[in-house]
């Protein structure tokens, strides 16, 4: 086996139960031998000079340099003017990309079997500008915002992620026959862009008979892209068919490797600390952060221990079905991950 | 058994498959004695003084008459400018709520059961303004339009609905924590109006949870209510839980007792002028309109010997698992429907 140089992640363990599940996988990924080192920051905001909002240095110095987070839910304060702190650290590092990969998980029963589909969100622009007016009293406006550069971007990421995948085809979700021209232009970019992967089968979809289409079978869809609020919509909606966000991995991509992966669950306050949360949303998203780290075999090898438990029953969190531990639940992947090697 | 004075509705056979379905509407109002009639006219936009495209005035003047409308689907001719037909006649009526029940039918399978709950679609405003600009090159902004007017009115409607439709809570749907101001007010109002209806119970959901929690458990839903956008998504994703929009009947409804009544399915030129298309989309929309209309011992009739029909499955179309004729449906409902009286 090849020996590979350790390598440093921003670990953000998170509120609520943020912390043990973080725990819970950096102790499965000890028993992977995975080249990690984590470096945990809090990244909870703080009023910069000027009375910005921004992430503490010590955090943001972090990212910087490791170029690669883990990132457990957060708990947005409850101050006024407060950020939510999931679209601050989309904007602080430019994660123009949420990824998410939808598939079915074995042994996990819901109305559907057989999803294996990526959604992939616009992160920065769109319904989420954060420009709005009172025209007049009673009057006010929201302003979505399509950029050229911003749908040119996504687009490309998608096929590229298509390509890369080994996935069949790409279908863009829009409202262009509402919004002619801010959707019509994110639609127009991801036409141009198909031209350039005739590899990958390309094609449009309204979201209203997306959404229609996806209950009845989600096993037509592929790779999607769409829009911020589209792809806010879609990919809940996805990650309900396959089990909901405590088994669905995120993954939020910028320029130049940078990337946060994350579980989009609560930080559950009301279970929190009481060894009874599930970490297989967080342990998912880091198996995507290996992915993108290059680290296949360790991926590869956490998701099959991690699957297997899930299929074989017998130790399950609650939430799952089952009435082990966190701690239990996080010892039987272990064990798995062991006897693969 | 008391009898009616006849009542008059504008029929909008529309386009495709239209004609076929429209007339196995009125043969089944036929066997059940509805004191219905029929005004038919098309209302295929022609462009007016100003070069303003417009309904032609003998539909607008039946209409205006007879308030009540009912629609097959409508094909939106490809000419440069030309509005969608759904859209102008919304606008022509001010037909400000969008209606859908969504209703499990039995012995039609779908992943879910007992599926019942109402979709209310603010039909006006929101991302539907029209209203869009280049900034610079590369760059468009939409603007979503959100009024205190339209949002009561909406808000008002959905209670009033629920209350006399023996349902117990309304949800408002929103993207408050993104859309502050314009989804903001949406939700205040809703929150003002139901102060007003302390039987029903009021509860807010973001749009994300809402897709995920209705795909695992749509169960939980009763009657919802929302901006434009998001119930032209919602409306959809409902109709695909309980089988599609060949079986989900929809109802536009506007001020002082004008509504249109309509089937959302498309037109279905491959299918058209064949006998094999499913008239029960129309047939429960026409259900909807006489319920509103006050007629609900018709109502009821005709609905009971469509889904004795559909859970039978002795004689279906083939979109619903069978392979008899449009017209073979059609007179079993009739048969059933005579058999009732
Ligand atoms: C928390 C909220 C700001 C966020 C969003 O709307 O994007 C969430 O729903 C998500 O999908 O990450
Ligand atoms: C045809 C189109 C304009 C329409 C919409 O987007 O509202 C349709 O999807 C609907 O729901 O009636």
């Amino acid at each position: 086996r090849p020996s590979f140089s350790m390598q440093t992640v921003t670990l953000i363990p998170g509120d609520g139960i943020g912390p043990e599940i973080s725990t819970a996988v950096m102790k499965i990924f000890e028993a992977a031998k995975a080249p990690i080192r984590w470096e945990e920051r809090n990244v909870t905001a703080i009023k910069g000079p000027g009375g910005k909002w921004m992430i503490p240095p010590d955090a943001k110095e972090s990212m910087d340099r490791s170029k690669i987070g883990l990132k457990g839910p957060l708990k947005t304060p409850i101050a006024a003017g407060h950020p939510s702190m999931n679209l601050l650290l989309r904007k602080t590092f430019d994660l123009y990309a949420n990824v998410r990969p939808c598939i079915s998980i074995e042994g996990y029963k819901t109305p559907y079997t057989d999803v294996n589909l990526v959604t992939i969100r616009e992160n920065t622009e769109g319904e989420y500008s954060g420009i709005e007016h009172v025209i007049v009293d009673g009057v006010v406006q929201s302003i979505k915002l399509i950029t050229e550069e911003a749908s040119r971007r996504i687009a490309e990421y998608a096929f590229e992620y298509a390509r890369n995948n080994q996935r069949n085809s790409v279908t863009a979700v829009h409202k262009a026959n509402i919004m002619r021209m801010s959707d019509g232009l994110f639609l127009r970019k991801c036409r141009e862009v198909a031209e350039n992967y005739k590899d990958i089968k390309f094609t449009e979809m309204y979201l209203d008979t997306v959404c229609l289409n996806m209950v009845q079978d989600p096993t037509q869809f592929d790779v999607l892209v769409m829009p911020n609020l589209y792809g806010d919509i879609l990919s809940d909606l996805c990650a309900g068919l396959i089990g909901g966000l405590g088994v669905t991995p995120s993954g939020n991509i910028g320029a130049n490797g940078v990337a946060i992966f994350e579980s989009v669950h609560g930080t559950a306050p009301d279970i929190a600390g009481l060894d009874m949360a599930n970490p297989t949303a967080l342990l998912l998203s880091a198996v995507m952060m290996l992915r993108h780290m290059g680290l296949h075999d360790h991926a590869h090898k956490i998701q099959m221990a991690c699957f297997d438990t899930i299929r074989d029953k017998k130790v399950l969190t609650k939430d799952l079905g089952g009435n082990s531990k966190c701690s239990e639940f996080t010892a039987e992947i272990c064990r798995r991950v062991q006897d693969l090697e």
